[in-house]
């Protein structure tokens, strides 16, 4: 245990969220509005983070706990502060919703709670989208990149906070790797910004739904969601940015350094494409009579897929109306989610690979045991051991899945709606189905559900054991 | 592989099931019927097994995968003739319905395709539930516990039809072990059909409920399932042997042989009983404003927390009209099912509490890799390759369940009863909610999802993996 250097960490964060809130103070300043709730709530959080950093360390040791406990206790503190110029600027007068808003903005959930999202003011729209941006690399991932941090054990603080069954370093040092990735990050949100642009989206749209698109978020600057831009363009150039975010970062890495070869023989990217294909087709097939014609229904089911695989959560039709079968191919995408290493929630592609692969190799173990065979991922041996925290995982994941249903539960809503919206969350979806479908939005809940919601998408945000050791902290 | 072996094996269970389709031809002489339907199916049925065990062995050894084929396809065909007698009788037309309809009876399902039960004849009635009493304890042990067979091989049979994630003998021979299974399920079976005389049922209900009881199965003789009877008494005798039906059998060994004190140590059924006393208490305080006085309350509470964890799914008043709440809580028991070693069904409980042991553990390695923890059950250490198979069978359990609820979905109903129809499958249970709620039947949907759920519903009970091998039965 090394307490210091974890509030000293979270000292850090704190600060530099206070400087990323000057942007939507400046973009405030640019539309001509007076967002001083961004000053006052960047003076608070930037003077709370400065006490934190000025702890003395006794050593700079990071343990694997300390790690787990910082991440967890940074982004539950992010959203805290984060909540504030909400509630001062009367954008959302509550600060249970402001919280919720902040967090389903953090871990990319894009559930929101607003009723008008066209009512608030555009700096509290920045400030909402960028949440998904910095949350959907990762803030101390961020952090690696731009502060000098000493180096040796920093591999902890990623592996919370990066997505996937097993984090690789692209190169040696973790911090080149965590810089590697925030560029390749920012080069892919100023590209579809630029495409964006060229749809007839003005600048301001253009930035925020790139940023969504980016974290996989899904806020938009619209009451209707990407509906109200009526652009097949841009549905399509979301869509396409969305597979492309919800693939692992290493592939881009490996296209750069000239290995794009190698980048296409991942078995979890082969997969990824099989998926979405497979899932396009699919539906499709079950919506050309309502649309009349292929073109219409191969758009729309590719959006949605690419929306709720990719767990952004953008909208355009009400799915809820399609058949039946097409929505639990959705929600079946929702537990699936994005690939190891992308910005996408859900359980992750490579894990469920990794389910599917030791269910069979325990086929074979049964028929003869003594033939022992391996499970295999991209030519290599998995370690058990990765097996083993796989299957666990899942299990939790689907535990806790039940558990946030039954208390979203309390507030009487139907069972279609207390689950998608606990697998919503536990995903960092955004939109379920019936009382939460794409029509629908969080508001009506009541402030316990809303909390425990909160504190889910965490959960599913930071992969279960940040959260799960945060709460038992004890040596047990 | 012995395919001999396994064709003979299936010639004796087809056999035995000759034999018992003379009990519902004998029940229905005893009611002035003329069930000559059940004589012809006991003929061919009889005849077909005949001629398979005439089949020539070469070697009497049975490996572990012809145990699970064989206990796979003895179960597929023991559905298909037995679902004969109730197309010949007119009693169940279709031949779908009547496979659907006997599949949920072997596996203790308790889903019916019934509009009017009350019109069936009274020898159908009879070998409807007495399905339920065949399929509770598994027909090879009963088998193994009336026939003379090889024994040293038979424990692979013994562990592919007893449910759990470990299967233990009670005494050195695996064989002595199923007959002391087979006189306990018996005798709590008579004991059962005489506390319902006693509450007034007359000697037909008393004996056919007890059936359905001891195999956790659900089917009644009354179109209103329990509430025909209008009997808190009843009621309650139900209950009570749920709860007793939902146990580890192997607490009955140890309380005949005298060993009461340590059976009670069992962490599963401590677990089991703190897991019904939280849930009937959670459900009375939901249910205390409907009812108006706690007796009902309690009374209702217990009655459906013991029907859903046992999975028999008896029915009385509808808890679809229940808080959602408490919904969820069935639900969530519907995973669960009743103990390893138990006629229940669900996941088995002792699985549950060996994934969020693993889950402790795994957070425990990551806080210090150093310092190793096992998993303890029963103060004793589980085996790696145990919590492995616990866990890819959970996975697998939940894929399963998704791609159930995704077949169901081709018939346009929502999403509560697709995901719940096909819970109720795969854990045994009988109702669910929506539309196959506890004053619904699964009448309405169509053939291919009626099959689909009925190989599903054979998956649950013999706990996937023979299902599993049958179906990829190559080496890989």
């Amino acid at each position: 245990m090394n307490n210091r250097m974890t509030l000293r960490l979270i000292g850090i964060a704190l600060c530099l969220e206070a400087a990323l809130m000057l942007l939507p103070l400046l973009a405030g300043f640019c539309f001509g509005e007076r967002p001083f709730s961004f000053l006052i709530s960047a003076a608070v959080t930037g003077a709370a983070g400065f006490l934190l950093t000025r702890i003395k360390l006794r050593t700079k040791a990071i343990y694997a706990r300390d790690g787990f406990v910082a991440v967890a206790l940074i982004w539950i503190l992010m959203a805290a502060f984060g909540a504030v110029p909400f509630v001062i600027s009367g954008d959302i007068p509550s600060y249970v919703d402001a919280f919720f808003e902040t967090m389903s903005g953090l871990t990319t959930t894009g559930a929101s709670i607003l009723n008008n999202i066209e009512g608030l003011s555009k700096a509290g729209l920045f400030w909402r989208s960028f949440t998904h941006w910095i949350g959907g690399m990762g803030v101390l991932v961020f952090m690696m990149a731009v502060l000098p941090m000493s180096g040796e054990h920093s591999m902890h603080i990623m592996r919370a906070e990066v997505p996937g069954p097993v984090v690789g370093k692209l190169v040696p040092r973790a911090r080149d790797t965590a810089k590697i990735l925030y560029m390749i990050y920012a080069g892919l949100t100023v590209l579809e910004t630029l495409f964006l642009l060229f749809g007839g989206m003005n600048f301001f749209d253009a930035l925020l739904h790139a940023f969504a698109t980016a974290g996989t978020g899904g806020f938009s600057t619209k009451n209707a969601s990407i509906a109200a831009f009526h652009s097949p363009y841009i549905e399509t150039v979301i869509s396409v940015f969305l597979v492309l975010f919800g693939a692992n970062f290493n592939l881009y890495y490996l296209i750069l350094i000239g290995q794009a070869k190698s980048a296409f023989k991942s078995e979890e990217l082969r997969c990824y494409l099989i998926i979405i294909a497979a899932a396009v087709m699919a539906i499709t097939a079950g919506i050309v009579g309502i649309y009349g014609n292929l073109g219409d229904s191969l758009r729309n089911a590719f959006f949605y897929v690419m929306s709720i695989l990719s767990t952004a959560g953008f909208c355009t039709v009400d799915y809820t109306l399609w058949p039946q079968y097409t929505q639990i191919i959705l929600v079946v995408m929702m537990v699936i989610g994005g690939c190891a290493g992308s910005t996408g929630g859900g359980a992750k592609l490579s894990r469920i690979m990794l389910l599917v692969k030791s269910a069979f190799a325990d086929v074979q173990r049964m028929i003869s045991p003594r033939r022992v065979k391996r499970v295999r991922m991209d030519g290599k041996c998995v370690p058990d051991n990765v097996l083993t925290t796989v299957s666990t995982f899942f299990s939790l994941y689907i535990l806790i899945l039940f558990l946030c249903a039954l208390v979203v539960s309390f507030d009487g809503v139907d069972f279609a709606t207390s689950f998608t919206a606990a697998l919503s969350c536990i995903s960092n979806v955004g939109p379920g189905l019936s009382g939460v479908g794409p029509t629908e939005n969080f508001a009506a809940f009541s402030e316990f559900p809303k909390l425990f919601m909160s504190f889910t998408m965490l959960t599913g945000r930071l992969e279960i054991y940040p959260v799960l050791i945060l709460l038992f902290p004890k040596k047990r």
